[in-house]
């Protein structure tokens, strides 16, 4: 019989709301023979107060004994900003060699996007997840003083650029458009920038079948804003794929809708999905929270292991919760859980 | 008897179109006592290609006699990605100390936007202009086999931050909301995210009346099109600003009406102003650029070197041409630069 052994990772303020809802779905869409094993880690904000610890080795040993991690958010105003990014997030990202970071984004029919008009979007970015600006490299010399310098140093390798650029180009070959396009900053940022043009333009003649594109990182902005039709799948460095994947949210319904996946491909180690959105100190502990993105993600999750039909479940009961909810009343963040959960057992 | 001695650089594409338009209202717009005196370079792809040459010393030694620099657009298909751009742009950036690059972003009245409603957009981006990861530093080791490694190298010195932090502030405090935004990621790049941050903070204290704020880059394009009426001055790295002065100018209009300066606040160096848009090889002699870009640069130009009046001129020509387009035909880029020469001499 099959079974699915998750990590469960709620966080920091609205990841503890959440991640309740997405576990309610997940429950809900599971064919009964499928025995669904959860264990609840304590990371964030309140356990980094309590012991000083982010993600120790241990920890480390313990999630890479599951299939797959759901993780809510980190982020709390009360820990000095990078602590939990840099000493949580990232590390784990880099400790399980995500370098797959997946976000799909798609207007659906009835969700409203801050552009005029009715754009189509419908594109997934393939963000490389553990190089680029994103290694911690660099370091701070007569810190504090008016001599201080500071820098940051973005790695690029042939083998971390391949691997993602290679997914990517079997992921375009896969949808309707064939259609790929590489977003950089080639123009200036020359030695990485020849690095993923180079391979970009080599892996291509493996795909005939797919259209290739090149498009500089400012020009992505303009295009996701005035023509996001343009775009299938985007493939991106890890600071470009983190920036053009938030305003790819807010275009295509909000961050309340952005699902992403931190994917290992070999399946070395476990895969982790996350709502794009923050911890969103502001608004947590009062079930205002809407849990479609975390949803969202634990459909990505599924898919990735093998649920397709679950997850495709998952997918058409949020379109069509967001469908049905113009001229409502606003639910709380479990009202909207229990309605997808009750669509996904239908 | 006053004059302006200015370095005029067509360059490529619809530079040279856009720039006719933009000398034919600028010298509509001076009093008669005021001198106008240019001088063209060839600069661009055809020198690059006749000579290999995109910016000698000695051409560094003439441009410095000049009071301002105007500048069409660089960059041409035949020329690979990166010669001009870092070989002429970014070489005079750095070589004459443009450190502030000033991007203001303002929808005007009847100007279409991809937003919907009608949202507020009046703002100033303060861009670092020579420092961050545009100084190219960095290499490449292992070039085109599996195992190349590129380096990006950004630099940051508290010298270099605290100068155009110090100038945003300057510009925040002289606006009727007096607010100040610093756009970083500094949860991720923590050592040059720290400097940015302590020198705004330390900076903030001399300026008690500008209402300070802190927002992730990735943050920044959501609220650039969900709240942009929300930013008043924003000051932030050299790629960040790229990147976000693309999407700002999208939303207040197109780049078709976003100007830029290159400035050299200490007046040791010419300064430059240039529409932020490029060379458009694909409408290229066409006359269907709209010049509209460059001759808001012209008014940057003016107002940099004291003409304040003439300025404003400008703006409202411009303000006033773009309202009572709607509904009329499209007209050429010397059509639109004559019926702006009529409005501000008039
Ligand atoms: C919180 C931060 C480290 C993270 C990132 O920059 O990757 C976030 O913005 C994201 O996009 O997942
Ligand atoms: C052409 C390129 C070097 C330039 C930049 O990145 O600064 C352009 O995009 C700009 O914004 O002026």
């Amino acid at each position: 019989s099959r079974s699915i052994n998750l990590a469960v990772i709620p966080g920091d303020g609205i990841g503890q709301e959440v991640v309740a809802e997405g576990l309610k779905v997940l429950s809900a869409v599971l064919p009964q023979d499928v025995k669904l094993e959860t264990r609840e880690y304590d990371f964030g904000a309140k356990r980094y107060r309590a012991t000083g610890e982010t993600l120790t080795d241990a920890d480390l040993d313990s999630l890479k004994q599951h299939d797959a991690i759901l993780l809510g958010a980190i982020g709390d105003p009360s820990v000095p900003s990078g602590v939990l990014e840099r000493g949580f997030l990232l590390k784990l990202r880099f400790a399980f060699d995500h370098h797959v970071n997946l976000r799909p984004s798609k207007l659906l029919p009835g969700v409203a996007t801050p552009l005029a008009g009715e754009p189509e979007i419908d594109f997934v970015v393939v963000r490389e997840g553990t190089e680029g600006p994103y290694t911690g490299n660099g370091g701070t010399i007569r810190k504090g003083t008016e001599h201080e310098v500071a820098t940051e140093v973005s790695v690029n390798t042939a083998f971390g650029v391949e691997r993602v650029v290679r997914d990517a180009f079997a992921r375009a070959q896969a949808r309707p458009r064939k259609k790929l396009t590489l977003v950089h900053k080639n123009n200036v940022l020359t030695f990485a920038g020849h690095l993923w043009t180079n391979v970009f333009n080599k892996v291509a003649e493996e795909f005939p079948e797919v259209t290739t594109d090149y498009i500089h990182v400012d020009a992505a902005t303009i295009y996701l804003v005035t023509d996001p039709a343009r775009f299938d799948v985007i493939v991106t460095d890890n600071l470009f794929g983190d920036i053009i994947t938030d305003l790819a949210a807010a275009v295509s319904g909000g961050i309340g809708v952005a699902a992403s996946g931190n994917i290992n491909p070999s399946g070395e180690y476990p895969s982790m999905f996350e709502p794009v959105h923050g911890s969103a100190p502001d608004i947590a502990g009062q079930g205002k929270a809407d849990p479609s993105a975390t949803v969202l993600s634990v459909a990505l999750l599924l898919r990735h292991l093998g649920y397709e039909a679950e997850a495709a479940r998952i997918d058409e009961a949020v379109a069509t919760d967001l469908a049905e909810r113009t001229g409502k009343p606003a639910r709380s963040t479990s009202e909207i859980g229990d309605a997808l959960s009750v669509r996904v057992a239908g």
